[in-house]
């Protein structure tokens, strides 16, 4: 396999391979920064070349360079469905490209809504450690090729909501307890009165079938990045907590209720012919939230992840190295569920 | 165990132990002949004793006799869910009472609505073997004691929807394809116009959760009791027919959604830890259509028929040793499942 192809192989990104702090409720921690180099203009579909060469110069040979334009509509949407580049960039932007690091937890997309997104992957609760990684990537390309700075409103970016930090950190977590005991709602309010959000899991508008959810902070501006991903691991350190006694409070009240729910979704994704993401989404933050509680001791995290990603409409049909329509998606999509719970 | 106990034991009848005929649409085939003593009343409260003591010296030593005012509750619903005796005799009949055969497959019942019901119970389609066996036990009794018969109507019967023969044959049959198909109505009109009905699993008025039926005739008086069982097993054949034909086209038309069905059937009852009667029963159906499409090769009816047994109230009370609220019940029928299924 050539290292270009390995990225869109049917595999987990390595970064994903091992648990992080939290992973009984938290999948991962991502840091995005927001840069513009001040030569260059902004919006800049210009100058895609030059955005790419100076962050080649910048980076070691290990980085993989992928060029939109370059690539199929079903290649562009494995990265998207890997989290590696945005659905914007896969969409809108002709003139996009993105360096991929080989253990896949950067990623660096150019000529996205700014020249350049840096953004940093790490498995369970580990916002410092992907907000170092990026800071250390941005450093790098800034002391190369500076970036337009504004000593009164920091970074500049192409949308005001990324002016000064350029920063978004999120999380990725799995709440089943909240949504059940229906607190979530309430949470969420409480989060959007601090600036910080709670979406669907791939991003803005996308719904949470499978109880997965990103949490992020809206603003960027006005607070140095260490207070933003300090200010998100304490309001996740509360999340986790309320999600584990919801958790802890099903168990105990609706014990046989809950043993019932994930031992039937767990039915579902051993047995079903014909599944649709959504229903394999529920069936598996289900199966996950039995894991987490117990009650599946011979699978792994590790295995939630392969059936989260390897169930997506890009990796089936990168898998099976065709094109399909919606049923026989569906087809494939519950065969690779039981190959995947077949393997435990 | 004691002979008594092995009636009451969690354990299907020695009969249902082997495949009949047509076994892959019908279950069992049953014959019932009601027959009253020449001198003695009916309706026959007093004669209680008497009846159950002719029968007694006709019969072998092998038949075992309970009087229902001896049973618990749950021991004669136990009867019911196993068709040894009739809700009517289990309900209303404080002077009833049964002698059952050491296989299980004759049982008389004394004081029902007449002084006796004989039925012979055979495996698969086989009306003709239960009619020669309940032929067989009423003429022994009737050497010894004479049963009251009128030269134009025949044998004289409490009811007069049994005058005549006396003779009910019926089959109980698993149509899940002319279910699928939406057949059935059309051909329950055409065997009511014909003297035949079709009805639940456990008799009037009873549903079908599991597209197990009973079908039987209706008119005892001027047929011959091998004309009635005749005309029957020629229905029979040709609603065999129907629904293989019905099965074979639901399996050309929508294989993998029926494929998809039958295992999603099977995870249900593999996984789930809280299911109700109706549940079971729709998938138990599943399921056993799914053994007969040869989805499930290692399954065998066997376990089907223990499945649809086991799963009734009274057994898995009789099975626990204890009685169990409504909860309690679905919980312990869900494990009797998983536990039946598992040996597999």
């Amino acid at each position: 396999m050539t290292e270009q192809n390995r990225v869109f192989a049917p595999m987990l990104s390595s970064w994903l391979s091992k648990d992080g702090d939290d992973a009984d409720v938290v999948l991962s921690s991502r840091v995005r920064i927001a840069r513009n180099f001040e030569d260059e203009l902004f919006p800049f579909y210009e100058q895609r070349d030059a955005v790419v060469e100076r962050v080649k110069c910048v980076l070691d040979d290990s980085f993989l360079l992928f060029k939109m334009e370059e690539l199929g509509i079903l290649d562009r949407a494995l990265l998207v469905e890997k989290h590696l580049i945005s659905p914007y960039l896969m969409n809108e932007s002709e003139h996009g490209a993105v360096f991929i690091s080989p253990t896949e937890n950067v990623s660096i997309m150019t000529n996205e809504e700014d020249h350049l997104r840096v953004q940093c992957l790490e498995p369970g609760l580990r916002l410092f450690d992907a907000l170092e990684n990026a800071l250390r990537m941005t450093g790098q390309i800034e002391q190369a090729y500076p970036f337009a700075f504004h000593k009164e409103f920091g970074y500049l970016t192409s949308c005001i909501t990324n002016l000064g930090t350029g920063l978004r950190a999120s999380v990725m977590v799995h709440l089943p307890g909240l949504v059940a005991t229906k607190r979530l709602k309430k949470i969420a309010e409480a989060l959007r009165s601090i600036g910080f959000v709670i979406r669907g899991i791939y991003g803005e508008g996308s719904r949470s079938e499978s109880n997965i959810f990103q949490i992020s902070n809206q603003v960027t501006l006005g607070k140095t990045e260490e207070d933003i991903v300090s200010d998100l691991t304490q309001i996740m350190e509360q999340v986790i907590m309320q999600e584990r006694v919801s958790r802890t409070s099903l168990k105990q009240k609706f014990h046989i209720s809950l043993e019932d729910r994930v031992y039937r979704a767990y039915g579902v994704l051993k047995n079903s012919r014909v599944i649709s993401t959504q229903e394999s989404g529920e069936a598996i933050s289900e199966l996950r939230l039995g894991i987490e509680l117990g009650y599946f001791e011979h699978i792994s995290r590790q295995k939630i992840n392969e059936l989260l990603i390897f169930s997506q409409p890009a990796f089936l049909r990168k898998a099976r190295g065709q094109d399909m329509d919606e049923l026989e998606e569906k087809v494939i999509r519950a065969s690779v569920i039981r190959d995947i719970l077949e393997e435990v």
